[in-house]
């Protein structure tokens, strides 16, 4: 295979989700395109790179000419509420399903034993900062529902402890649609726990 | 979402096998990662974009500065056999396998009515003076084992009568480790009418 279309095909398998079969297809779509597909996506590509950073106050990834993000210049979005989330995925869920109308922040990681994530490695220095800035009343933690999650979750309850922010996290239990048969034990525990009388 | 993110993820989006969950998933990747991915992503698109084209010989794409393929130039493969296909990804796969050492000529697609693809679309014209100027007294059709793929065949052989050179193709049957389970009657019947003997 020519050198040049096996280093293009090499960098497009180190993309998440696309493997070398993938790559292979995508580059062949890319070069055999008439379209102008490959110019376009090179100018997306550099647009992007070069103009988009993390907002300096809750950490989305925002075009660096705004300064801060859409959510944290959103002053409808000021209600004291501050949804705490792992990544910027988790911000375009959360968007998408419209169940949440404050403000992020995105800690970029969850503290973690085993990776050796410590609070150091999050994005949490102007945290207090905001809650008292931002005039927040309620933290809710949208963190994945593992041990690592409680555990970052126990950890920044104990740094704000000083506040009169309450706290909360998502409901654990059976999912909608879920069926049972296919339920691990522990959130069927949870879920059993948590039950809602009718 | 961000306008030049969500115009990023348009773009990966468009490409073959990636969805739109697995876009977004590549666009964060590539915007928080720290190790300069982008800039090799976009150096090897530039790159491959500039100086690749299909072989004028045989339709491999290859690098402009060669001037025909790495196939096409390989003496070594210069042994009167030459491997039809429909377009490159083929080549990679025979390539890989080793089985076939000849040169090879990419059609860039099959005959279709349904499609509207007409032998004009196809890469035929040097094909007749390949077969005279090469030498070739083989041609082995490695093309789709479907309607599209056998009409194709048919036509480029009427295209070639007058010509000495033997004309094969791949056998049909079922696949190594293959169930018959598994396998439709199309291929089953094939795989009884060419039954070897033992």
């Amino acid at each position: 295979m020519n050198p040049k279309i096996e280093k293009l095909i090499k960098q497009f398998a180190k993309l998440p989700r696309v493997g070398n079969r993938a790559a292979r297809r995508i580059v062949l779509g890319l070069l055999q395109d008439k379209t102008g597909r490959i110019d376009k996506l090179v100018e997306a590509l550099t647009d992007a790179h070069e103009n988009i950073y993390p907002c300096p106050n809750c950490g989305v990834l925002t075009d660096k000419a705004n300064g801060i993000c859409e959510y944290c210049r959103d002053n409808t979005r000021a209600n004291g509420m501050l949804c705490i989330v792992r990544d910027l995925a988790d911000v375009w869920t959360l968007e998408k399903s419209g169940v949440f109308n404050g403000r992020y922040h995105i800690l970029g990681g969850l503290l973690s034993g085993v990776a050796g994530v410590t609070p150091e490695d999050l994005n949490l220095d102007n945290l207090s900062a905001r809650v008292r800035d931002e005039k927040i009343s309620e933290i809710i933690f949208a963190l994945p529902n593992t041990v690592e999650g409680k555990t970052t979750q126990q950890y920044i309850i104990s740094t704000l402890t000083n506040t009169n922010v309450r706290f909360s996290e998502l409901a654990s239990g059976v999912p909608l649609g879920g069926d049972l048969d296919y339920i691990d034990d522990g959130t069927l525990s949870l879920a059993f726990g948590g039950r809602r009388e009718l």
